[in-house]
């Protein structure tokens, strides 16, 4: 069995976590450098407490992109801003997936969507992860897109986040658990960070876009996302239903399911939920989308692509239940 | 200082409850009649255990309305379908609030959306209290269509609600805790059983109605809900927030803030908090409202409704803050 | 009827932010003071949206002992280590109640168990509010140790908190949602800040004290604190409950209940729910109390020591239902 | 690689939905039955939505122990009382590990406690699985009963556990989430069911036993279980230290660890996390465990004596990480 050296960089927060607890289950993957910032110095093990003994005795690094070990793959997840440089620095040998923003739609590195284009991950060595949002948003849409079921000029997104989607430490008490309990609120109004990359990729695959609304809300969960679309088009549900599952079929981490899904389904899972309700006499085509934000909008979907990257079958390592209840 | 006695009916359910809660504190009424089918025999304070002596001591009836005191207000809290029939017994001289759903738009029935219409309620003596999601919907929408700001046949409603909103006891365990932690969903997908009400109330306001999508999803929290509302039109932001607050000038339950706003500004109380967001280059309009759905959903309005019935200053027993954190 | 004037100190915080909710409601203090570290310069409205518009426009001061209005009463709910100095600064005319830890045991200041020893608070000017966990194992045990049920050598107290209790604004990520929820722990295993605080009280009513453990733990909840207590004594069951129930007679916030008490019996209220098991074969008596960290466990018994030291009824402002579901 | 065939009876159930998400991990166990009272009939892939597709399509039975396949194992999760007569029925052929209660410390059925006696287990065809909170307690005490550091006379068990640990569908809405969630209470007191099955352990290792005291309680949160134990003993804290790590050296799921655990450290995995506090000149020790109660307190123990009873190692298919946040 073919076995391939990984570095994690960014350990210490919640999608290079994820990452960990995946790449300890994945047969082709050894996992021989880990770095972060706040956890530098301390064990593997001390900071994940169930780790087998040959992970927990790794010492976590602070990260330094001139000192890393020879690895055939690196998994970064720092934060906004900080990986432009660094990740410059690394050698072509090391393939890279960038779990982070910096990366996405930028020269030299695929958009790592792997249930829409995993010909185009296939063998490439620099890979820029979706975001949690767009991951959960963009499948959803990309069969509704392709087959031109939809305006791609006049979508309406309502997703909703759990909160392990804002990250790990930001310092202030926004998310403390008192906070956060028995709350729900929408925030960035019209603007929110990850409209460019959703909106790029709708361009992408439908030909052209415009007008995307895009409204997050924050849900008193750790894990999830769910996204809850509005478009215009004349099919009716059968007609989008069957888009999805023609889209789709053969790719093994999508579920087209026949009632709404859970964010529940997904949990510590790589999966996607997907489904379809539309009211052609309203011209509506509504599609839902249910993840794991840290699995297939961050962690997952980063082990999927790195699996399409060396040649491994696309569920290696990938291929367990959700966690229920 | 004039005081009414008051009864309740369905006081084992949250709306009940609610109900109580909110009579306990207030300075004219006088709760002599509890009825609830689950409890009926034991008295008040087994199941609400930090009642007054003076309501802990009252012992909760089978409802029968052939066999009531004579009251000067009723809160009626029933299962849907089971209210009509023991309700028209009931003598004229009783006011009656019907928190359940069988009197909304029915002959007879004033439909007590309090914030919009207080003047219709006052003096009358049978009123329909909104259901949760309408009364968050409508309260939103209400100065849009008011002030012809949106298209009544474009409407979109993406609505989320804590799981009290399902009631109590259903029996089955779709909402026991293990199932509903950490997971979200949306259901009903263009057949909501509260469609009906938003778009005659949608009617009424702004002339006519065509195409409301109304879309609810059920969050892993007690209590809350926050409707995000899509609409046509060109109002900007600024003008939809000035139309917001001429048309609720002196309504003491309605906050229009100046950002989103949270489901917990509004936990144990009657406020409802708006906002609106604008794009006149896409002729979008967003409306945001938050509201506890036992509150402004069911028992605080219920009460500000009672109030209005009774000649009572409307903030009478309700004009407490919510409870944070 | 009388009105006194009331400042509190803290304001940003959840005690301060509880003394805030539970003043909006009493009928004669009326709040012209507010001041806070991290709020200071905004009006109370901004952070409390849900306040009536006579103290929404309060504006938060930056607390400064020397430039506090004339007050008769101020509530401090300051950081540990941060009250003694400016609390010392304050005219003997303003009682006050300090919420924080720094006056507890402490010369000149009479600690404030209210249930307890209501007597030697009335119309004294200087009150340490017991701590959280205090408030709810004294409250159980002091009917033990008053009748001698016990042997206040031996105690052993198993204490469940809530994360409100921990404060807001840590700084650090250590109650952050995704942390604590879905978490329970144990901390300063034989080690916790509140044992003196405890032990002295113990010996106090129990005459003399040793050996007690106390063990506390981190429930993911907001609001809430139950204690289990163990000790050793030759009562049986009923004869605890009676001792509990002749030691509370007419103590109006105490109840005694016939089973095990919920923390949400108490949520949002003073009161405090006791109940106890015993099996003198065993030497075993158990002791159970359940109350609000924030309630009786901070604001609220804040408040009731601040109407014994008015000399208002203990119970103005206070006798409110909790908050349920 | 050997392969065995496996059956679950009562998929529905939590403790049979974790043994199946481990078993669909498993290298050499494959599922070939899957039986379930109110899931009958339907395919497994509709209950488990992020199932693999071979396993998907299995059809769920209704249970009929006359009519079962060649199993080389079967896993029985049914509820209390309903597992006596049909087990009896099934071939030798077939191993048996019941996750219910009802063979526990039965004639013919060895005592699953998995990591403290391994040896007893290995080849046998008949496995009684330790409830949840045995499965805490015991792994705790075990080392302080072998080395004779406590007294087994005086202990003192206060367990908290998470929802799911009621198991699924009682039909009443004690469970219900808004009842659960935000609350917190001790049950059972004095009288749990699982205090012979613990005390009869305690017995088997510690030599004799008397006077044990448990007691439960909910938290709200889905899955854990942490115990916080006090016993009488001279030890100190480095020697209770010591003892575990020498009686548990080489077990591969057990952690020793240097501060108090949480309960999250085990979430979806086999592990039991111990610690250990004590105080000489109280003659006090502390013993605290948290574990998964469906992993180690169910499903994960239960596959653990499977691998012990097919002579695998120990470790197959349960050696993953914990889910984190």
């Amino acid at each position: 069995m073919s076995h391939f050296t990984v570095g994690i960089v960014g350990i210490s927060g919640y999608g290079g976590g994820e990452a960990l607890r995946i790449i300890a289950q994945h047969p082709n993957l050894r996992l021989i450098y880990a770095a972060g910032e706040s956890s530098a110095g301390s064990m593997l093990g001390s900071r994940f407490p169930s780790l087998r003994q040959d992970l927990a005795s790794l010492v976590i690094q602070k990260f330094d992109p001139d000192a890393l070990p020879e690895l055939d793959l690196l998994i970064a997840s720092l934060p906004t801003n900080q990986s432009r440089e660094p990740l410059a620095k690394i050698s072509e040998k090391t393939r890279i997936v960038d779990i982070g923003g910096d990366h996405r739609y930028v020269d030299g590195w695929t958009y790592g969507l792997a249930d829409v284009w995993p010909d185009k991950i296939r063998g490439t060595r620099r890979v820029a992860n979706p975001g949690c949002y767009p991951a959960a948003t963009l499948g959803a849409l990309a069969p509704l897109l392709h087959h031109k079921l939809i305006d791609p000029t006049h979508i309406i997104v309502d997703a909703k986040s759990g909160v392990s989607g804002a990250g790990r430490g930001s310092g202030d008490n926004k998310f403390g658990y008192a906070e956060v309990n028995e709350d729900l609120c929408a925030y960035g109004l019209l603007k929110h960070t990850h409209m460019p990359e959703i909106k790029q990729t709708i361009a992408t695959i439908g030909g052209h876009e415009d007008g995307l609304v895009f409204t997050p809300h924050l849900i008193p969960m750790t894990r999830g996302i769910l996204t809850t679309i509005y478009a215009r088009g004349e099919a009716d549900t059968a007609r989008c239903m069957e888009a999805a599952r023609s889209f789709y079929a053969d790719r093994p981490f999508v579920r087209v399911m026949d009632s709404a899904p859970h964010t529940k389904y997904a949990s510590g899972s790589n999966y996607i939920f997907l489904h379809y309700a539309a009211d052609p006499a309203r011209r509506l085509v509504m599609a839902l989308a249910a993840i794991d934000n840290l699995g297939k909008g961050a962690a997952g979907q980063a082990i999927q692509n790195a699996n399409l990257m060396l040649g491994l079958p696309e569920t290696t390592g990938l291929d367990t239940p959700s966690i229920w209840p």
